[in-house]
């Protein structure tokens, strides 16, 4: 048998170690998600220290029942810390009426919370902000490192859908492209 | 010290649970999930027995350096069970131009390789589609359970661009939204 490791050794059986003989460089790999599309979402939360925020393009649906979400934090992101400890979230999935928050959550140097008549706590804490298409409240129930980030699973306890879409519309549906903003609708649905 | 586990013997240690006092319904989840748009991508993988495809719009970037994406993928799915076991896979990553692509990858009771012309093998044997607007090989590096769906992270290997987005273009770029197929353009650019 081995001996234990001393208290405070550090090793790295937890720690996936991945080598390939091949590799994409950061440049390619951004190339090709710079033609990539995504839906626009503001993540915020309160781990008991403040509220923080942040605008992600990661948000997707993974099944309704259960109701689940997963997004993806950058460790980078000022939110990151708070992100790793919160049980809970707000993610809020926004519209075109909603670009000022989604720049809000992507501004640096700012505080995300400083226009007070924007944002409010729901009962339960969680940092809420206002007159957005739609929110939803989430219990985070995993978390998977991927390299310098973590990608968290999220269980929908309560929603609000401030403006619905009907069916066959597009609302006023908001999509992040190549560094633009893109308002979808009759003007750009096509058939196959 | 706790007895050993008689061999075989079972237990419930590894299967999370989550108890929730609201948790929201199956319809209200899906009537969030339609007002938010999506990239759309088919993954395609082979497992040693046939290939499969899927089409997905849960692809996101989650880091450039490591090279890694997410994707979620239901277990209704007809590729769910070649994809829990294939160590690579090929995700392309789609325009207007490749909506029959996409039209293959997620409708039912068809042989989505049965147009050999539109399809061919890597020489690492990943099934590939042909034209597309871009495609990345990656290794899978991990996966985690969500509900019906496993949410698989995967690190870059080896990349095609056909139809590059060019700076402050929007190319061809394709999206799911409330059921439909929409365009990105000049026309659909908004500026906050």
């Amino acid at each position: 048998m081995s001996q234990p490791s001393p208290a405070g050794a550090e090793t790295n059986d937890e720690i996936p170690e991945h080598r390939f003989s091949s590799s994409l460089s950061p440049e390619d790999f951004k190339a090709l998600f710079r033609g990539h599309p995504g839906g626009v979402a503001v993540i915020t939360a309160d781990a008991g220290d403040g509220p923080v925020a942040l605008t992600a393009t990661s948000v997707a649906s993974v099944s309704a029942e259960p109701p689940l979400l997963i997004f993806s934090i950058s460790a980078l992101s000022s939110a990151s810390d708070v992100l790793s400890r919160a049980g809970t979230v707000v993610v809020h999935l926004l519209d075109a009426n909603d670009i000022e928050v989604a720049e809000l959550g992507a501004a640096h140097g700012v505080d995300r919370f400083a226009q007070t008549h924007r944002w409010s706590r729901l009962v339960t804490g969680e940092p809420v902000y206002s007159d957005v298409r739609a929110w939803v409240r989430c219990a985070v129930i995993d978390r998977m490192d991927a390299g310098t980030s973590t990608v968290i699973a999220a269980h929908a306890l309560q929603s609000h859908i401030e403006r619905d879409v009907q069916p066959g519309g597009a609302g006023d549906a908001l999509v992040y492209h190549n560094r633009s903003w893109h308002q979808l609708g009759a003007h750009s649905r096509i058939e196959p």
